[in-house]
């Protein structure tokens, strides 16, 4: 082994790791999603990765810490497909969310595991104070730039969207399969920019899911 | 027996099966509360309501049958406590539903059993439908009142606030063992009179929980 094959062992090593860690999330959202946390089984997602309980115990400890590392995934999920700022960086998140529900397994096992981890004996607010931060944060630069109304509060708006969209996909999922989600995401934006935006802004933020690029498989 | 006790039989008997109901409906309730749908057990809840298993098969069918009565009682714990009309009746439906859940075991395990229902394999938005359809009632009398902004549909309105309070639920259950479901709710219609109100009723909606009176045990 030359100096440099010495060198590129760890590097190797931590993406091979870093490979397996992601088969084995996939695997478990897609088994969480069809059958909830309860009824599905490690020896199940093991097998759907084609890999050894082993692996899953040394990358996720448990059962649970596998369901708690898919509800924090959920941003990771979002945030590459995204490029304005803003409040309509804010607005983009949910359309996004939305359009992503549909095609990607490891947002909605998190989103899933979120909203039902009660009847597991789970009781973790992280994953929704994530998406809080990450929207106040957002929200923040748009209160610098000018663009929400003067009473409103970043931080109250957050956490009233992360709420908001919690509820309307819970509804959307057992009414229409999530068909109509990011119709209902859009209503949204339309009945709170008014209370949300500055005047100036009102119709500069595009709330039409047309907006939003095919976001790929 | 004389004719008018021979008469009162099947009113008696109705009354006592009703109160039969509610016994098991409210032991169930707690036990949900407590457990969750998959932990609870028919033993334990008709032990708690100090009658049979019979009972309980009789009147419900089943722990399915059951879970579903408590999620369709939501909206008959609130009406009850509700005097407005229009606009300011849905605002006042949703401030009294954040108080009761504090103190309503039948409320408390309806909501729950509606939104981790996927968990156990149920998939019934009745309840979510019931509580739209009963808003938009309101909503269609705040729309001939002329208190909605033109552009607003009821439906929609009712749709969106529906899903919004399921999800703040979740939320504030999680992150506050629901001590700030009341404030979020006010603050979601701070956000949203902007957007839902007509001009000349921007101010005359009252959304301070302040305005609900103690609605007792």
């Amino acid at each position: 082994m030359s100096v440099e094959e010495w060198l590129r062992v760890p590097t190797v090593k931590a993406e091979r790791a870093a490979r397996t860690r992601q088969r084995i999330l996939l695997a478990a959202a897609e088994v969480f999603d069809e059958a909830g946390y309860e009824r599905a089984a490690v020896t199940q997602i093991v097998e759907r990765a084609g890999l050894t309980l082993g692996a899953l115990y040394f990358h996720f400890g448990s059962k649970q810490g596998l369901a708690e590392a898919l509800m924090n995934a959920q941003p990771a999920t979002i945030e590459p497909h995204l490029e304005s700022t803003g409040l309509q960086r804010v607005v983009d998140i949910t359309l996004v969310w939305a359009d992503r529900m549909k095609r990607d397994p490891i947002l909605r096992a998190g989103v899933r595991l979120a909203v039902e981890q009660g009847s597991h004996g789970m009781n973790d607010a992280t994953s929704f104070e994530e998406w809080r931060a990450l929207m106040r944060s957002h929200l923040d630069v748009a209160r610098a730039g000018g663009e929400l109304r003067a009473s409103v509060s970043p931080d109250r708006v957050a956490r009233f969207v992360v709420g908001a969209c919690t509820g309307m996909q819970v509804y959307a999922h057992l009414a229409t399969k999530r068909a109509d989600l990011m119709e209902r995401v859009s209503d949204m934006w339309e009945l709170l920019l008014p209370g949300v935006a500055a005047d100036s802004m009102l119709h500069d933020i595009q709330i039409d899911p047309e907006r939003i690029p095919d976001t790929g498989p």
